[in-house]
């Protein structure tokens, strides 16, 4: 078994697990009692909160421990807002930021203020003068992750800092994927994380405000964690989230290295021994254990189905693995191919052999689920009947036309590729279609194949997209 | 040492700790993933989930796990307000909830909502009648703990819950005492709990929302846990949990019937030993480990700080063990006396003779707090002068005046006690203060000792109090 799916949860590092174990015995009672069990409780709870900050980089008085990454970002995106609020309703966030970030911006949204999402190039990064062009005099906070959890792209956080630092914006630096490899660099102003992410226990974020941020805790507070946690303080956890936070980065400089070289490996060996398959995300500015890659002509459901059954814990952005059918914002917002999509994210420690491993099953995995996805395709073919009729293709301004109404992704594409060959150069495909995925993955087709993306227009049903053949 | 503070926190119960420890390595996973990890991790999320539901006595789809119990407070009363919004904004409590309950009020007050607080008898229990008369036709929401965190004192539920169904109103329990004891009587429809108070480990809280109760989740959301707790699931916490739960149920019945021996014990014991005390909370209605006591004459702080040399861990509601200097809500909406109070909350399994123990300690520990208390009790006399110039006394409206201005509980009232014989019988004493917990002293004092009390009124600095002898 090879768990590759560190970016949603690392396994518990032994150190973690060491210091879970002595302050389940040292940590149970309330920090905020005189007697001797709450003093105990207490100076283990300075002692985390002194050994984090540390590793952020903070004063010890800048930062709190939340219930998890999300209530960070969710405490810290309101509580900036509501202390800026003099300054304007204004939020800014990139388009790739994790959900708990897009999820706090819909709800400034819907509480009446505005919002301004700064897109992403092709690898997933925000251009720093696109971000600062988003700045205005009504922004009361601007959101940007260190690097992308779905790609592992690392974004200019420092040069976007300073950016926002030269407008007197403060800065929300959501770390998640990175403070276990190392501090945030640049003079952000908020900071949150997870230690999950980083190897420690579930139940336990960080929210880091500097001195001088204005920042008006929302929601009813109590007299813990300087009024920006409520709740009693999950003491073994946070014991165990500092100690291990301590205990990967005095590993992660070898071990960066290390996994460096493994998804190097996998972004130049998948492209070779897998057909049809962009690997998409920056191939320097990332993190060190994180690739991405999504394969033509296959549904990711099966993919992930498949490569379990071959021990690999894998996660995907295909739409066919979220609940809502929509391809993830990530790769919408980069514009890249989702259908087959693959993130593996390795673990600190994760063996070389696992990797070599996985190169071995995945080119015969991906050829099975494409070899699989024959039967339904053929049966498409058959319903369409091909030829299609030239005059009502015509009428509709194409030389064919797919009809790929109630179908999932990857057939729409599946069915483009197989009748592009149909239309002589310079002929249109028009493909109709109701799934979501299609608006992403057939103009990434086209990026990919080399044909030219004409647009998309409604149809009476679903949305047809043109596809012009040029080779 | 014996810690007698399980209202605070009870220490973790080997169930829990056992549970913990197995899914540390079985649960680390997230749960909404595809893979082997991820359908474990579901498995003891959803196993956890039955488990608490049939120990609440609700479905499970009816139950989430938020990260605390204050949480699980806050969410609750923000959703069920939000979700009765129609109905409109008024919100009852009793006067005695729990700080979390209290604080959601707050919140829910300065943002534009009308909250009525039922008052409580000397007990510390509402009055169903009462509680009915606060129901008004714009109630949104009603709120009642299932027994007094502070006291020990039961609620009437079933009545309350029986009310407010005929009227139509949702009536959320915080039943974050008395869980671990068994289910909450009557027809509640939202009902709140934190695992460290059962003996499961911190970071786990519950809240349940029954069938048919209109509930919208407030703040940014996510798919977890129903929508209505948002962020990664502590799962190796909540196993923990739910298996402690049901641990700590089995073992209840007779446990209850024990420690009640315990606590009676403590109740009838502690005024022969001690003199000039004050035994609260309703003697017969009341939570099986949980006694509590004031002592007159007594610095809250330096008692409990004493009983922790000795070897007791104790909480208090005195005003010097607050950050606030106020006396706890609880001593205050029940008028009973608030110096030198003392909660003591057995944990389950605490042995008979922890209890003998502190019974013999503490009535010297008191009397070496009375005595230490001379000295400055002294220099007041001395800078007072006694006695005091009958002309200015009696241009006050009264025989003698108490300068206490400047000094903190108990001082007030040992001067007031101290003085009253000086005056005739029919005489009055008027104590100047500007302590907090004198507003609520004096009267208690008065109440215990057969003197009348006559009121306050605002004086150049703090306040007067006036007393009169009667006996």
């Amino acid at each position: 078994m090879a768990y590759f799916d560190a970016a949603s949860a690392a396994p518990l590092h032994p150190v973690a697990r060491q210091a879970l174990l002595a302050s389940l015995d040292e940590g149970w009672a309330d920090p905020a009692r005189l007697y001797r069990e709450g003093r105990r409780a207490r100076l283990l709870l300075d002692a985390a909160r002194e050994a984090a900050a540390e590793a952020v980089g903070c004063r010890a008085d800048e930062l709190v421990f939340t219930p998890s990454g999300t209530r960070a970002v969710h405490s810290g995106v309101a509580g900036a807002l509501a202390g800026r609020r003099r300054a304007g309703d204004h939020l800014i966030v990139s388009a790739v930021e994790h959900s708990s970030v897009l999820h706090a911006a819909e709800a400034h949204e819907s509480g009446g203020g505005t919002l301004t999402q700064v897109a992403v190039d092709r690898t997933g990064a925000v251009d720093p003068a696109a971000y600062a062009a988003a700045l205005r005099g009504d922004t009361a906070l601007a959101c940007l992750q260190s690097a992308n959890h779905e790609v592992g792209t690392e974004q200019p956080v420092a040069d976007v800092a300073e950016a926002c630092r030269a407008a007197g914006v403060p800065l929300l630096v959501d770390a998640a994927q990175s403070l276990g490899w190392g501090r945030v660099a640049g003079d952000w102003s908020l900071l949150t994380a997870s230690a999950h992410k980083w190897g420690g226990p579930s139940g336990v974020g960080l929210l880091v405000v500097r001195k001088g941020v204005r920042f008006a805790p929302q929601g009813p507070g109590d007299e813990r964690e300087s009024g920006r946690a409520p709740g009693f303080e999950n003491l073994p956890a946070i014991v165990a989230a500092a100690a291990s936070l301590r205990a990967v980065r005095a590993e992660a400089a070898g071990e960066a290295a290390r996994l460096r070289e493994l998804t190097e490996r996998i972004r130049a060996r998948v492209p070779a021994l897998v057909p049809d398959v962009e690997v998409v995300g920056d191939p320097v500015r990332r993190l060190p254990g994180t690739v991405t890659f999504s394969c033509l002509y296959v549904d990711g459901e099966t993919l992930l189905h498949e490569l379990d059954r071959a021990g690999f814990s894998v996660s995907s952005g295909s739409s066919c693995t979220s609940s809502t059918l929509m391809p993830s914002h990530v790769l919408r917002a980069m514009g890249v191919l989702s259908e087959g999509n693959v993130r593996v994210s390795l673990p600190p420690g994760t063996p070389a052999e696992d990797v070599e491993r996985f190169l071995e099953v995945l080119p015969g995995t991906v050829a099975a689920v494409r070899e699989k996805l024959g039967a339904p395709v053929a049966a498409v073919r058959e319903k369409l009947g091909a030829p299609v009729a030239a005059d009502s293709a015509r009428e509709a301004g194409a030389d064919l036309v797919v009809d790929a109404l109630g179908r999932r992704c990857p057939v729409p594409v599946i069915e483009l590729a197989r009748v592009v060959g149909d239309v002589p150069v310079g002929g249109t495909v028009r493909v109709l279609s109701d799934d979501e995925a299609a608006r992403l993955d057939i103009p990434a087709w086209c990026e990919m194949r080399g044909q030219e993306y004409a647009g998309e227009q409604p149809a009476e049903r679903g949305t047809a997209y043109l596809v012009r053949r040029v080779s």
